[in-house]
């Protein structure tokens, strides 16, 4: 049986330098529905390393969690898996206009936060909180399939805190909170009919000309929440029609995505839309909806966590859709921290900066009472 | 080699009753590009049953012509192609509603109409005008493979005439003319964004909403000429637009279809359509036109014709673009004239009236100084 037996997965080296540690990280393909390997590298870096916390798995899910008998729980959150390869593995690192970077798939979204916080996981042994880890599976994919969505089910005290933060990336400052997310269909019907007697038939995608041009004139709303503005928008973000360059359309489609901040639930969401296309000649519905996040920056844990932090800590508002939503629904205040900027997310040349993730590193240390000059 | 060698076409009987000889016509299949059978069987029916005609044969479009030595010659075309078949062969006949019908595809959509010329291509050997018979091939596919348009280039003398006949299914009621047609793709551009972050791209689906709410109020011309009234038609045809359902869209699409009467030139089309559309935030590019034709119903040859048809026959302006453009391109005014209802050409459920097919050939008959009761 030997060689056929499965070897033993290889730990990684959580006292690494973070960059080292990132590049390790990121060196590990995990691909959604691939994280295996990395979710067997975490898991076994936590056994090793990091024995004054308890271990959980759950499909590629890795729940690592401190029994201190603190009054408050704060969960961390990092997803592990990455979109799809664009010949950006390994990694490597490059100087561009005096800025050190990382550069791989995943670099950016988000295993540079999957480093920070594997490496606090093993360090912060008398957090001034309890903590709870989280390192998951599934999360550039259908909402659906997304292990915090399953884990909210099958073991929800896992999720259980106080306030929690995500480790997306935003430029290793706070981003609080999200907006909400919602697809509404819109389909025009006609009447099909020669296109040279136009007469006979109606032409469906002319009835989406008032549509648009409703969105084109619209107003977006900002809403404050906490002293963060959550920017509204509303757009058409596909549309098709047609059967045949001589056919007058009898049915045309507009998807219009609306984000919506997050004093705002779906619902409202919906009459809003409904609001704004009032007596215009189509059908609408809704595909798809998630309720935003609010920020809970006024939380106790929060604030102590900001105050940790310093003043030094660009505070805004998270205006994409991220799983904080999630935590915010079962009633855990969250935000995103991460280092990477979110609109290097997915793109062929992700990378990281590499003060980005020290800073990352220092500033969650610091809320912690972990000395990282010392790791080394 | 007996059984390999090609064996010769079988001629049709060209003085079989008309509903007969269409419903033979009807059963070979002639699928553009694959009319040769079909071709076959009419040179060979011309080859047997009229010495009184000369027959010329380029790919599979068949010219048979009278050399009377009269002042004037008429084009009687046919196209012998169909669109492709939906289970709709062969014929059949059926009663609905007290109608007589023969159903099958190509049955409107010509061959009605060719099964009538090829009939009155046998008898008439004393008409009063000298005449040109053409049966001929892709007709139902891209006008650059249409055979007219290729025998314009290599036989133009095959086409000379005073006036041209079009076997197109018009109810058995004369079709003067027929309007143009203009294809113009319209594309809107703009700057992708995540659509959580409108702010920064610019939604160029947005932009095309102007342009559809001034389709949706156009108001379409009427041209009234020779007393047919062309009406002309301005659609959108085709939308399309998106990247994903998070992301703000960078361009959009749009193809329109400009129906313009025949008093009106592609140039004069296009910079009304361009006026139209004045100030709209797009790109405006023809890609495809085509000229339509005068009735030219106030030629002596078209007098003489519909005199011969009587007041009875129905006589209206054609609304679709139809291969008398080509005849009228060559200064050979053209109307459309055939059995069938050209709503019905293309669909599944093709069929054509008998007394449609009888009328048809009553009407050419007369004109043409046939007796076709005395035929069979």
């Amino acid at each position: 049986m030997g060689a056929m037996s499965p070897s033993a997965p290889a730990a990684l080296d959580p006292y690494a330098d973070i960059v080292d540690l990132t590049a390790a990280i990121v060196d590990i393909p995990s691909v959604s529905g691939d994280e295996k390997a990395l979710a067997d590298a975490v898991q076994e870096t936590l056994r090793v390393h990091a024995p004054h916390l308890t271990l959980e798995r759950d499909g590629d899910t890795v729940v690592a969690r401190t029994h201190l008998g603190h009054a408050r729980r704060v969960v961390l959150a990092g997803h592990l898996d990455t979109v799809p390869l664009k010949d950006n593995l390994p990694s490597h690192r490059r100087e561009r206009d005096g800025v050190q970077e990382l550069v791989g798939r995943g670099s950016c979204d988000m295993k540079g936060g999957v480093a920070v916080f594997l490496q606090l996981a093993v360090l912060a042994t008398a957090p001034p909180v309890d903590l709870t880890w989280i390192f998951y599976d599934h999360e550039e994919v259908a909402a659906a399939d997304n292990s915090l969505a399953r884990i909210a089910h099958t073991h929800p005290e896992w999720l259980a805190g106080d306030f929690a933060i995500l480790g997306e990336p935003t430029r290793a400052g706070v981003e609080g909170g999200c907006k909400g997310t919602m697809k509404l269909e819109i389909t025009a019907h006609g009447t099909a009919a020669h296109s040279a007697r136009d007469w006979v038939g109606d032409n469906a995608i002319h009835k989406l000309g008032e549509v648009l041009r409703r969105l084109e004139a619209y107003q977006a709303r900002t809403a404050v929440i906490d002293g963060l503005s959550y920017r509204e928008c509303l757009n058409a973000v596909r549309i098709d029609g047609g059967i045949a360059g001589n056919v007058i359309p009898d049915r045309a489609h507009l998807t219009i995505n609306y984000r919506f901040a997050p004093d705002t639930d779906p619902q409202q969401a919906e009459a809003h839309v409904r609001e704004v296309l009032e007596g215009c000649a189509v059908d609408i519905e809704v595909s798809d909806s998630a309720s935003g996040a609010l920020p809970g920056l006024d939380s106790a844990p929060a604030q102590e966590f900001l105050a940790a932090l310093g003043d030094g800590v660009r505070i805004e508002a998270k205006q994409g859709w991220t799983d904080v939503a999630r935590f915010s629904a079962l009633g855990v205040p969250a935000v995103n921290f991460g280092p990477g900027d979110p609109l290097l997310a997915h793109t062929d040349d992700e990378h990281v900066p590499v003060t980005e993730l020290r800073d990352a590193l220092t500033s969650l240390a610091r809320w912690l009472g972990v000395d990282v000059t010392a790791a080394r």
